[in-house]
């Protein structure tokens, strides 16, 4: 019935500029045609002005710390426009291939959490050949904070990083990076701030939360593998961040609330993880393409599914706030790398490193195998829910190193 | 000849409020003085208009990230106020008892590096019982990504966290943390943003240090243990982060300028490492001090040097760019637990649990010993260059946990 990412069901918003708009303004897709919200409300608007002063600002941060009801109000607003776009003043409206899509929101934290316990046993194998938990995790989510200054929106390019790592011979060499990876993942985007001191209770968790994007982890994994111990990773990540341009609300993706996985059941979870919610996640297809410089078709490199995660969205709000840490209005909150347990599944090419890499096709209608990325690769991260609610594209072209 | 913190050696910036001028606003310190600049430029200003409009902004960040020599001419212009400081307008001038200092810049990011040797190896000691490196140590400075939403000015409450750890028979408990801890740190604060993609030279990284401040890295050691393997802290760590409020500049400090320590000349460092600058690091005495719930005299618990750092300020700016992440005004590159090798000189609790703990005056008079902190407690950082130029204090009571 509905193909399409963008359709009456999904109202989805960002920040996008155009020719004929060159301000940054809020902005909503329907199909291929972005709508500015800022001309959308002079064009007619039943919405309180608190809410309309929002739309032409640079950031979506205060439409986000709105209060939901504003948030849905919004959305019904928006949908009652699209019956007859056609109808709408031209000023309103930009195809999407002419917009630029920016930065939704201005990012104050960004903490990245290891929530797939099929990455985590894949990527352990691959690193030191046993498949192994983290000691902390099937008792609540584990991560690291992330880099924000170099969080970037999708199409910008990614220049291969330099650093310092030991090279096969196990000597401390400095340079390119040569394991360059993605990782496949969904953030949280923090709309309603929360105090400090104060932790969010987790049946409370989705007040908070205005909506998701893509994300790529970028992850150099030569300079990541030199550092990471005993403080984690930070160089080897620091380098750039791919977003989706387009937040999705828990509204258009309630519809595709379903169960959690099951946890291990020799662990009793202290309350503050103990959700009350039946549905407290999302079916949500993932998928990851690489498309080499050569022009060759795309290859699909991953297809896994949201719902497989150990830890929800609302999980993560707990653990973030549990210790009294504050929220602000666009902090992320992300899934670590999304992977299955089945070929095909893996999120990240680090897992698939052991098992000779990935095969990608090339101009010539032959297939290669890969390692890792070359430069002039794009990788391409998609998501859909289903009932025309998809993420759009989260998308990245690898440079050379400087 | 000077002992004052805030001499006329000094010039710090802040961000004040007080009865009297209630809105926030750019302000300077002269001894016990808060001086407004806002005021002061009103009633005498040589300064150009783009540096003056700063002053009235609630955060530094516009002033810091204005070209240095804005900052000397502004340095200058407050310094020939203070020659005669009782003439100055009742307006421009609050007693430091009567003002209220807030977080003197919005902080994008937060990176804590591991620059103590002397921290590392006392670290390891008395986790693991072994003296021993981590292995990209003396490589560059290994640290990892801090939490922003969490830092809080010098004076405001630290809340004991609540989280997951292994108790003393190894059960994973949910709860208070026990073993609550301090780390004696300096950040610098970042005035001239960087280019994503494009690496700061080691010899121009002066020009992008606005400041610098105390940091007191507040550390719950038990939750921080227990998820720590493999991404590092995360919830041991963001529940709070305090830094001293007054950016003390590069300008003020200059003075001080040293030699760095000596390195393992086993390794040869790469050029993005090779500071041509002969005095890249200042002689900084610091101090941590413990004043407990009961009422008696504070006890010094630590005496350590700044110049000590195997990895200097400008080391760091060089590290976090050198994979093209960038730099934003406002964020934060830090030092970590800065030790030192002698008894009395240990930058953190941890270091002292395998020799016993703390020994710390009660109000009878007596002597107790205290491995971690209680309830109560004040721990107050402070740090001193000399000639009337010091950092002030760095102060946090510790409130029970909710």
């Amino acid at each position: 019935m509905y193909s399409h990412h963008f359709s009456i069901n999904n109202i989805p918003f960002g920040i996008a500029s155009s020719s004929s708009h060159p301000d940054k303004a809020a902005a909503t897709r329907f199909e291929d045609t972005v709508i500015f919200l800022d001309e959308l409300a002079k064009y007619h608007s039943s919405l309180s002005s608190s809410t309309v002063s929002t739309f032409s600002l640079e950031t979506l941060n205060s439409f986000a710390a709105l209060p939901k009801s504003q948030h849905a109000e919004t959305r019904k607003w928006i949908q009652s426009h699209l019956t007859n776009i056609a109808s709408l003043p031209p000023s309103t409206k930009s195809p999407i291939s002419e917009t630029t899509l920016h930065l939704p929101l201005s990012i104050g934290d960004f903490t990245d959490f290891s929530c797939s316990r099929s990455h985590v046993l894949n990527a352990a194998e691959a690193v030191f050949g046993k498949r192994s938990l983290p000691p902390g995790f099937e008792y609540f989510p584990v991560g690291y904070h992330g880099r924000t200054s170099s969080i970037v929106p999708s199409g910008t390019p990614i220049v291969r990083p330099n650093g310092q790592y030991r090279d096969e011979e196990g000597k401390v060499v400095f340079g390119a990076t040569k394991r360059l990876d993605y990782e496949l993942e969904v953030a949280a985007v923090i709309g309603k701030p929360s105090v400090l001191g104060e932790p969010v209770a987790i049946e409370n968790a989705d007040e908070y939360i205005f909506g998701c994007v893509l994300l790529n982890d970028w992850s150099a994994r030569d300079i990541q593998g030199f550092e990471m111990t005993p403080l984690g990773p930070l160089h080897g990540k620091s380098f750039a961040t791919t977003i989706s341009p387009w937040v999705i609300t828990l509204d258009a993706l309630s519809p595709f609330k379903i169960p959690a996985v099951a946890r291990n059941s020799d662990i009793i979870l202290p309350l503050y993880l103990q959700d009350p919610d039946p549905l407290p996640t999302f079916e949500i297809e993932l998928k990851a393409e690489i498309q080499p410089k050569d022009g060759s078709e795309a290859t699909v490199i991953c297809k896994s599914k949201f719902s497989s995660l150990y830890w929800t969205l609302r999980d993560l709000v707990a653990q973030q706030t549990v210790n009294g840490c504050s929220l602000r209005t666009g902090d992320l909150l992300v899934t670590g790398t999304i992977s299955g347990d089945k070929t095909g599944e893996n999120g990240c090419l680090l897992e698939m490193v052991a098992k000779g890499g990935i095969k990608v096709k090339n101009v010539k209608g032959t297939v290669e195998t890969k390692m890792f990325f070359d430069d002039g690769d794009t990788v391409c991260l998609s998501a859909y829910a289903g009932e025309g609610v998809g993420f759009g594209d989260c998308v990245g072209t690898i440079l050379p190193a400087k």
